[in-house]
């Protein structure tokens, strides 16, 4: 055994992290044993207050230190404009552009008959759960523009008629700043079938 | 604030590891959040256990859980044989490879004059020290084959020759199971120029 058994295991450990293997590991093993003590005390204090304290809102399953998160408990944001996205991670862009003040409902994945993930194992009955409690105005479908996203769109849009909400859809075109030449076929495509009047 | 706060803290610790951006970073919050209890603890326990205990062998520099490290401290192993390297890394490559026997010398770095590091900032009065203490039969230098492990090699070959120590280079060629044709320019020179009698 060539390193010690303690920083073979730690290697070990953090090879399980996503996209890293056992050489990046191996460098991150040698920066924990280059760092102060109070550092690692930091980090490690977080990775256990992270694992043990944040949970899914029980509104909207976005990431949330209480039962209710921030966005839900915020009476000064529009509860009746609710947005659907997919992961925690798209509340996170939405809300950094700064724009959107009203809700979110974070369906946890996406529609993925490839992948087995069918209506019920995303929290798409949830989501009618609570239109049925909420009032809610306007829908957006802040879904992604892939395959699965799609799909997830046009599921829920069928279901979401006979409840009469006004259901729209995030645009989708060239990104603001790009010049085409460097825009995909697919993006230029929709761009144009989208095109508005101006 | 779009992340809960020990999150945010979280994803700034994990920035610092090495080669990691904050898109990086969030990503492994987003693991830690996710794995079990246990995971969490056993890591974090693990980040403290290598901090705090692991440290450089006083013979050799290399890594240790005890004073003196498991190589030099092995009875076994030739003690009259002595491979010069920079890194506590390279010892564990050569270890991997299984069959050096001797002990070795982690110089912690290699000259490098455009970076200011000089003699004195690394392991070489170190090793002078022990080259007076101890009867070596045979010094091998192991720096890299690059300009800062060359630079290395020249003076510490300088300086060893008063010593009547036998000094070897390791061999510098085409890697084994390598094609010519996906060799670099600089290897071939060296692989022709220090070509041997078969």
């Amino acid at each position: 055994m060539p390193y010690p058994e303690s920083m073979v295991r730690l290697i070990e450990e953090l090879a399980k992290f996503p996209g890293v293997g056992s050489k990046t590991a191996e460098r991150f093993a040698f920066y924990i044993l280059g760092v102060s003590p109070e550092t690692v005390e930091i980090l490690s204090e977080l990775l256990l207050k992270v694992n043990e304290n944040i949970r899914y809102c029980h509104e909207c399953y976005n990431l949330s230190e209480k039962e209710v998160c921030h966005i839900c408990s915020d009476p000064t944001r529009d509860h009746g404009l609710l947005c659907v996205v997919q992961d925690p991670k798209d509340v996170i862009s939405i809300e950094k552009a700064g724009d959107y003040k009203g809700i979110y409902h974070v369906l946890m994945g996406a529609l993925s008959p490839l992948e087995g993930i069918g209506p019920k194992d995303i929290k798409i009955k949830e989501l009618f759960e609570r239109l049925k409690k909420t009032a809610i105005r306007e829908l957006i479908l802040g879904t992604s523009s892939d395959t699965e996203g799609d799909a997830t769109s046009v599921y829920l849009l069928k279901h979401l008629k006979p409840l009469k909400i006004r259901v729209t859809r995030i645009a989708h075109g060239v990104p603001v700043g790009s010049a085409l030449e460097f825009v995909d076929k697919a993006t230029i495509s929709r761009a144009f079938r989208q095109r508005q009047e101006v």
